[in-house]
C-alpha cells in the first residue's frame, strides 16, 4: 500500500507550480499517494494543466488560508487556524497521512508541527537536520539547522541520539559516527556549552568520535554532526552562500576570455555534474526530528524536483519507523543524561 | 624609512622556507625591513641559500625555543620563554620593531601578544579579524574568528568598533557597513548574546546595518561581520573546507571524461585566475587587533606569497596608526556601551 504523504501545496516561493509538479513526479514514481493541501480552487485549476494528474494517486484537501514567508512564525500559527501548514499536519495526526511535507516559511512549521503534532517523550526540543554531500561522496547530517537558539548540554545529547537514528534510517549505516561541533579536537576545546556536552555524550553507546571543526563537515570522517541551531543555522546559510557564490565567479571566470568560453562548452557536463552534487533540491529537504510524526521542511526555492525529493525522504522516515527508534532510545539515552 | 616588521621565522608548517623566501620578496618590493627570529644557525644557513638577500634590508634576531602547532598554548607561553613568537612579540613592546608576523600555532600567538604587548586601553579582548573576497569583488571582514569563546555583548560592541577601523585603515572605506552575525534580520532573531549585542550596537556612531545571515558574508553588502569567536572560527573553517571541497570536485568531475579534460585546458586560465581570489595566501593573515602593538597571524600553510603579503599587512596597519585609532574611538563608545 503506498504511504499518504499530506503536502502544503501553497508553501514554496512560485507556489503551487513546484508542489504539483513534484506531486505528480512524486507519485508516478514513487510507491506514494500525495495529498494536496491548500486552496481547493486554486490547487484544482493547476491541476487541469497537467491531464496525467488524474490517473495517478494524487488528492485535494481544502484549506483557506496560507502561511507566507513574511509571516512571523508564533503569530501566524495563532491567527491562521485553517493554513494548509495546520490543514496538512493535522491529517498526520488523525493518521490519514504519514507524513508531512512543506517547503514554506521554517519557523511557521517547525512551530505548526510542535503544536499540532506533539513532541515525542523523551524530547525536550525537536531540531532540524540538513543532509549535505561529503568529499568523498558520502552524506552528512547537521542538526539543529534553525529550530533551537539557545541550547543547554542535554538538548545536544538529544539531538545527536535523534540524527544518529535518522542518518542509520535514511543511509542504513550501522554505526554512524556521532561528532560535536566545535572549535578544536580536544575535549576542553570549544565553548561552555560544548564542553558540558561533550561530557555527556561519551558517556552514551554512540559511535561519538569527539570534536569536529568547520572544515570537518565535508571531510566524509563524521556522519552526523551535532550543534546548537544558531552556529547549525549560520553554518547551513554560510555552506548555500559560499557555494552560490563560487558558481558566480566560475561563471565570470568562463565568460571572461573566448577560450575558456570554448573549453567550457566541453566541460559543461562535468560542472553540470558538480553543480547538481552540491545541489540542495537532492537532498529533499530537512526532517523535523522529535515531532510526534514525520514533517519535512524544504527549502522556500524548491523546484519540482525538490518536492519530489522531499516526498520520497518523508514516505522512507515513515517506512523506516524512524519516530518509534527515537523514543525508544532517547529513554534509554535518559537513564545516562 | 622601511616599516620594521619582526618575523617569527619557525611559524609556518614548513617554516623557515616560506618565511624567508616571504621576507626576501617583501623586502624587495615593499617598503619594510624584516627583521627574521628564530634560532639563528638554522636561519643563517637557509639564507645562505639565497644570496639576494644579502643586498636586502633583512636581519636575524636570535631566540633559541619554538613554539610548535602541538604546544598547549597556555602552557608554551609560561614554559618557552625564548621563543621566536616571545622574542619577535618583545621587539615590538621595544619599539625595535612596528609589527609582527606570525604563521605559527594561532593559540599561542594570541597568548604571547596579550602577554608581552598588553591590551590597549578599553578593550577588554583581542579580537581576530579574517579578511575574504566577496562576490562582487570588494572584501569583507569577520571578526572574532577565535580568540574568544564566549563573549558577552560588551565583547561584540568592542569588535564592531575594532574591526570597522581596521577595515577603514585598510581599504580605505569611508563608512564600513558593519552587521551582527545572526539568524534572521529582524533584530529579534538570533540567541540572547546577539540580542542584546544587537540593543548597543545600534546606539554606536557606526554604519550599523542590523543582523546579517550566513550567506550575506559573501554578499558584499555587508562589509565588517561581528560575531563571538566559536562561531567566528566556526564560520572559518567551513569557508575553508568547502571552498576545497568544491575544487576537489570540480577536478574530479573535469577528470571524469576526455571532452571536460579537453575543455579544461582551455578554462584552466579561468580556474585558476578564481582559485586565486578566494586563496587564503592573498588575504594576508588575519590581525590580532585590541593588542598594544601590530600582531598578523597567518595561517599555518602559508607559503612565501602569503608571507609577504602578511608582512605587507603588518607594515600598512603600522603606518595607518590603526592601534591610537581603535584606542581613541573606543574611549567614545565607552561612553554608550
Amino acid at each position: 500500500m503506498p504511504s499518504v504523504i499530506a503536502l502544503d501545496a501553497m508553501g514554496s516561493d512560485r507556489a503551487p507550480k513546484p508542489e504539483i509538479e513534484g506531486a505528480i513526479q512524486a507519485a508516478r514514481h514513487h510507491d506514494v499517494r500525495v495529498v494536496l493541501v491548500g486552496p481547493e480552487p486554486v490547487l484544482s485549476a493547476e491541476l487541469e494543466r497537467h491531464p496525467a494528474a488524474a490517473e495517478l494517486p494524487i488528492e485535494v484537501v481544502h484549506a483557506s488560508e496560507v502561511i507566507t514567508m513574511e509571516d512571523k512564525a508564533a503569530q501566524a500559527v495563532r491567527a491562521k487556524r485553517d493554513s494548509s501548514m495546520r490543514v496538512g499536519l493535522r491529517l498526520v495526526r488523525e493518521g490519514k497521512a504519514v507524513g508531512f511535507v512543506s517547503a514554506g516559511n521554517t519557523g511557521a512549521a517547525m512551530a505548526t508541527a510542535k503544536l499540532v503534532l506533539g513532541v515525542l517523550p523523551g524530547v525536550d526540543r525537536p531540531a532540524l537536520a540538513a543532509v549535505f554531500p561529503t568529499a568523498v561522496g558520502t552524506a552528512a547530517c547537521l542538526l539543529d539547522v534553525g529550530a533551537n537558539v539557545d541550547c543547554n548540554p542535554e538538548n545536544l545529547v538529544q539531538f545527536a541520539v535523534m540524527g544518529e537514528i535518522y542518518f542509520r534510517s535514511m543511509f542504513g549505516t550501522r554505526r554512524p559516527r556521532v561528532g560535536l561541533l566545535s572549535i578544536g579536537e580536544e575535549e576542553t576545546k570549544g565553548n561552555e556549552l560544548t564542553r558540558d556536552a561533550f561530557q555527556l555524550l561519551k558517556q552514551l553507546p554512540l559511535n561519538f568520535v569527539g570534536n569536529v571543526e568547520g572544515g570537518d563537515l565535508f571531510s566524509g570522517e563524521v556522519d552526523v554532526i551535532v550543534c546548537d541551531g544558531f552556529v547549525g543555522n549560520i553554518a547551513l546559510k554560510i555552506c548555500e552562500g559560499l557555494a552560490f557564490q563560487i558558481f558566480g565567479l566560475l561563471r565570470k571566470s568562463i565568460n571572461s576570455s573566448l577560450a575558456s568560453q570554448v573549453g567550457f562548452l566541453f566541460s559543461r557536463g562535468a560542472l553540470k555534474g558538480l553543480k547538481k552534487k552540491i545541489d540542495y533540491a537532492e537532498s529533499g529537504g530537512a526532517p523535523l526530528l522529535g515531532v510526534r510524526g514525520v514533517c519535512v521542511i524544504a527549502h522556500g526555492r524548491s523546484n519540482a524536483n525538490a518536492v519530489k525529493n522531499a516526498i520520497r525522504v518523508a514516505a522512507g522516515l515513515a517506512r523506516a519507523r524512524m519516530n518509534e527508534k527515537i523514543e525508544q532510545e532517547l529513554s534509554a539515552a535518559a537513564v545516562i543524561a
